[in-house]
């Protein structure tokens, strides 16, 4: 058998529909963020990354910084093993005491990304309870979908963001049946935020257990940084809060905060958590640095909240076709895929400006986009040389203007 | 609906059958190796620690703490994304050619855990085959069968290293069929090794692929610390390797390596890997500074192997029953899953040392015991702490004997 052919095969078929990926190699640096070296061809460039999920920049914080390389000098490069052979060290005890205060709860359980967090905590919380039904928003993240799918239980999909359609489905399962409500509070790709109130109310009255990914949104809003819920004063109407130590908090991992048989029992019976080495010392030192700054610190969310005004006013005002909504993220409408690919080449080429394409299956076809994330480092200079460039792409490869695509959207 | 009580109630089953596990909060000393500061009832203790996956120490050596150290100065504590979302950067791109090289395969592929790594591979490399069936090893690990069961694909399950049973498994589904043999190198639990080259023979032979789990292998055997596979001459013979970054390596991940078309089709088909942030570069470059140096260097393993023999021999002078083996796992009978836990709380309480309890679901029910893990680290005065530990826990809890548990192995 030519084993081989199989996987080539599968590497034509996204060739063919463009939707092969080519990771661009870059050398971040602390000290000039937002800038990186990319590497091509042999040679090595200057580069301005607008696409990162180190949404603060917090992963270059001194504090940050110095307390990975202190827990590092101290404890070690590794955690050892799982949290129960030796792994739980007192770095991660720390981190966990720091998310259940951040969250308002009087529990929190670290894992070594969000995506293990989202699979671990689904799966388990829905398969204890006896016959459960999930109600999954129709935008959850592929992490969500996949505890889901490892439950077993049934699910039924509302419409994103839809209470409507919610309450139909909560209300037709009737009040004897458990259910669980998964959704996020801000959705990555098209940067819009779930009614998370609305949500938790329904929740109550049809006596349904809330989850909610907040990973897009922990460090970036509410007066701690706690989230969209906390920032909506509904965090505690929330059962079981779900986040991440990687893009606000500029580390490695995830997390969910919860009451505390909720986490002990994900704790204690979910796979995916038991049998994997813990996070090092280190990462978990330098999280809760993060955690901690920013939970006394607004500045970072003010300056943030400001860049990302600016930037979206100015694409804008140069015609660029930004998808509108009320976060932090800003989408730039392509609606091909390969146009989207040419885009990101041609800013990356000529304008040493990284934005990777937002292509299928990450957004639906015909969605296409260049995702955008202007952090606090990214300042007025750097506004205007990003709008130039997306100017002069826009021309070279006669893609959608902001009033093409108006009347696209309003189709 | 009283949600709590679903979770209370599950906790409660695990308590009822002493399955229940509280984690022993660590504070890794990298100066004192293997000591630990075990905190404890608000007061804190040194600790031995005999149970760690860091077998060769290397998350303390100062070539690794200090590659991480300079990384998180020179690049910041995080990837800033997903490996397509800025999150490429230099020193994933580094540790995955070390990785390739390691293990003499065209390329390799970076996970930030083992578990992932299994789960991500094994599901996407059966997926991509037409009608696969799965010919998995009854011992492996979970994250393996969370791959197997994640593919979709049938499974059938050879009895342990019984080549024979593969065999007549590879026969019955005859040539045309497409197959994936799935097996790990060194069993942790018992320490026992598998005929890689016997299977590997039996593929070649049934026309069947190869995806061999040597996580409690690299770093520790071969003469460049590749494996098993490496020490045994078959190496090449092996289609995927999966191996960790989180034990021999001291650090934190997990890989795979193999044939160009097989990684590149996991890297663009997982969405465990698509949708997870990248390692730290900090964490990238402490494992790379590992499996160079290890590549290098067979000190570390010279020594490991002697301070195993060591803690074998001198265990078994003083009757404690070692469970035999040829690898560096010191596996010692227990048989119950009360008295582990009692011989780990006494080991820790009163002679300082901690060895976590193996109870089911990790283990069989009936053959719970303690797993002993020397590393180059623990001299001959701390084999001799140990030996005399045990000694008094043994007698004290009245614990199965190397006679009586030769007596009960042989049944």
């Amino acid at each position: 058998m030519r084993y081989r052919q199989f996987f080539d095969d599968a590497l034509t078929r996204l060739r063919d529909e463009r939707r092969y990926r080519v990771f661009a190699h870059l050398e971040r640096d602390a000290a000039r963020f937002p800038l990186a070296t990319w590497h091509h061809d042999g040679g090595a460039v200057d580069v301005t990354v607008w696409c990162s999920n180190d949404y603060l920049g917090m992963g270059r914080h001194p504090a940050v910084v110095g307390a990975m390389r202190e827990a590092a000098a101290r404890y070690g490069a590794g955690a050892g093993g799982t949290r129960n052979i030796s792994g739980t060290s007192h770095p991660v005890v720390g981190l966990e005491a720091e998310l259940a205060d951040l969250h308002g709860k009087p529990a929190a359980l670290a894992f070594t990304s969000g995506w293990i967090s989202n699979l671990a905590a689904i799966s388990t919380i829905a398969g204890l309870l006896p016959d459960a039904l999930i109600l999954s928003d129709a935008a959850n993240h592929n992490s969500m979908i996949e505890g889901i799918r490892r439950s077993g239980c049934e699910k039924q999909v509302f419409r994103h963001n839809d209470t409507e359609h919610l309450e139909e489905l909560l209300r037709a399962a009737g009040p004897e049946r458990a259910k669980l409500v998964v959704f996020e509070s801000l959705y990555s790709m098209d940067g819009d935020i779930a009614p998370i109130g609305r949500i938790t109310d329904l929740a109550r009255r049809h006596d349904a257990m809330t989850y909610c990914d907040e990973v897009h949104a922990v460090g970036l809003y509410g007066p701690r940084g706690a989230g969209i819920a906390e920032r909506d004063g509904v965090m505690a109407e929330v059962d079981v809060i779900e986040g991440t130590l990687a893009k606000g908090f500029g580390t490695l991992g995830g997390y969910i905060a919860g009451d505390t048989a909720v986490i002990d029992a994900v704790r204690s019976y979910a796979p995916s958590f038991i049998f994997t080495t813990a996070l090092p010392p280190a990462v978990a030192a330098a999280a809760s640095a993060a955690v901690r700054h920013l939970k006394a610190s607004g500045e970072e969310r003010a300056r943030h909240q400001a860049r990302v005004a600016d930037t979206k006013a100015a694409l804008l005002a140069a015609g660029i076709p930004v998808m509108a909504n009320r976060s932090h993220i800003v989408p730039v409408f392509v609606g091909d895929a390969e146009a989207c690919k040419a885009a990101s080449d041609r800013l990356l080429e000529r304008h040493r400006i990284y934005i990777q394409p937002i292509n299928y299956p990450t957004v639906a076809r015909g969605t296409e986009r260049l995702r955008i994330t202007p952090t606090p480092f990214h300042d007025a200079a750097r506004i205007a040389e990003l709008t130039e460039a997306l100017r002069e792409v826009w021309r070279a490869l006669d893609l959608p203007t902001a009033s093409r695509y108006a009347a696209i959207a309003a189709e």
